[in-house]
């Protein structure tokens, strides 16, 4: 019987490791690859301490604290998770664990556009975060794909770098508040498209270039770029626990946010899957932190 | 006139800073010390990339961060936050500033004993922070002085490490949930001393023992111990914005706990200074991320 179960090995889920370790429960982290979204990272510039990491260094530097800390870490799939009177199990595909407390951290994924050349150019010219990534695109041309909040976000941003965005939209407008609307149809940088559906993103060793359907004319188009930010949402990992913890309408689960408690006692959640406003790194492992110094108090308080 | 100032240098100003100047804000970190809390730390473990840093060259890595990232910062004692119609004025020593956004991360101080020793032995026996550094004292003799929630919290957790933990408590009875209380009552290790004042820190390069007015008997007793941690209660530093944004009766900022918004739109707070339940480098680090990217979408949304 662990005291607690952390599922996930991103920030969020090795932050929560790092913690409970230290303070010496019995915890095993499970994880069907270490690292999670920051894995999949060119260059990150964001995380505090680190002003220009690959993120696989980054992760690999994690892996380092977690394993001087002495965590315990499975590389697994998880099935499920249920409730018996007060234990959990987690299910994997091999066996079934048992724990007083859980704590899911299993992430998101980026909504793909599924095109051709997305995932041939992810990391080279393909992103999911403006944020994140922005920066590298000084006096190039970038196209964001979506039409709606994060997108307008993206483009506002995006446009104090970059030479030229193109928001490529594939409705008939640009979904958002009025002033930033306004600033990005006042930009000179931003050009909107319109009713254009991306069909492929081209390129040879990096992106050079987005075709796509004007469904207006119905004809192909193609513009050239360095870069294409895909920003059309994401999806949660919360198959697991879909039945068993209060998700909202975007399939995030639903936390308290000072404690990071879920519908059900006992099951915390932090990072990405949960509904945090804003999803990043840094942001994660504060909330992996707070995850498991709520489950410290649950496991303590428990007879 | 500055899209954003941001007061407090610790990890969640810092972290802040970093995000509005990537973002290409035109922002000032204004701090007293660089560094906050995290600087007085003696080991740090428990931030996910760090196994094991001094506080300092932790700071170091951070001060390195934000200037890669040229954010601009100024040593300045902060007097005052002032609004007047859509812009804020920061009051400092020698100047006045103008902003149309603000991230109050000022942080907190621990509330001190004030008696003779404590500040002597800060970093070499006394500490504040028993996730911090409770580690450290792995078959030691220490002493938690408090005895409320976390002096309690403080003591369960030390039991895992230290060969002897007492519990140094002003009161007749310690005050926790019943579970608490009934753990540390039947542990073999922890030792409550009720009625019990301290009166001095002892030692000579380390702590080596505590000085308490055993208030029943009213004499003065003395214990010898390896380590001290003082937990009771902090003082967050809000006096500059204390008749501008509501804080709670502790004093703390009370903050959105999505947008870290406080109760004036356009300040936003992060970090320990505000009402986040745990305070931790980590979590006040993504405090900060959160604050900025609040107050990014502030200051691109007014005209």
């Amino acid at each position: 019987m662990y005291d607690c179960i952390i599922i996930g090995g991103g920030p969020a889920g090795m932050t929560a490791a790092l913690y409970l370790a230290r303070k010496k429960m019995k915890i095993v982290m499970l994880t069907d690859e270490l690292g999670g979204q920051v894995a999949k990272a060119a260059m990150m510039e964001n995380y505090l301490g680190f002003p220009k990491i690959v993120g696989t260094e980054l992760i690999g530097r994690f892996i380092e604290h977690i394993k001087s800390a002495n965590v315990e870490s499975k590389i697994a799939e998880v099935e499920k998770v249920e409730k018996t009177g007060d234990i959990f199990k987690v299910i994997t595909k091999s066996e079934t664990l048992q724990a007083k407390s859980i704590i899911i951290a299993s992430g998101k994924t980026p909504r793909p556009l599924g095109v051709p050349g997305e995932k041939e150019f992810l990391g080279k010219g393909i992103g999911y975060c403006v944020t994140c990534d922005g920066p590298l695109y000084h006096e190039k041309k970038v196209a964001i794909v979506g039409g709606g909040n994060s997108a307008l976000d993206a483009a506002l941003e995006m446009e104090k770098y970059a030479k030229k965005v193109y928001i490529i939209n594939l409705n008939d407008n640009i979904q958002g508040d009025e002033v930033r609307v306004d600033k990005i149809k006042k930009s000179a940088k931003v050009e909107i498209l319109n009713n254009a559906k991306t069909i492929e993103v081209t390129g040879e060793q990096f992106v050079k270039g987005l075709k796509y359907q004007d469904l207006r004319s119905n004809t192909e188009k193609e513009i050239t770029l360095d870069g294409v930010f895909v920003e059309i949402g994401w999806i949660p990992a919360t198959g697991i626990v879909k039945d068993l913890v209060e998700l909202n309408k975007m399939g995030e689960i639903v936390i308290h946010k000072d404690t990071n408690e879920t519908s059900v006692p006992g099951i915390y959640a932090a990072g990405d899957v949960t509904d945090v406003l804003y999803k990043q790194m840094i942001i994660a492992a504060g909330e992996g932190a707070k995850a498991s110094l709520s489950a410290w108090k649950f496991i303590v308080s428990t007879r």
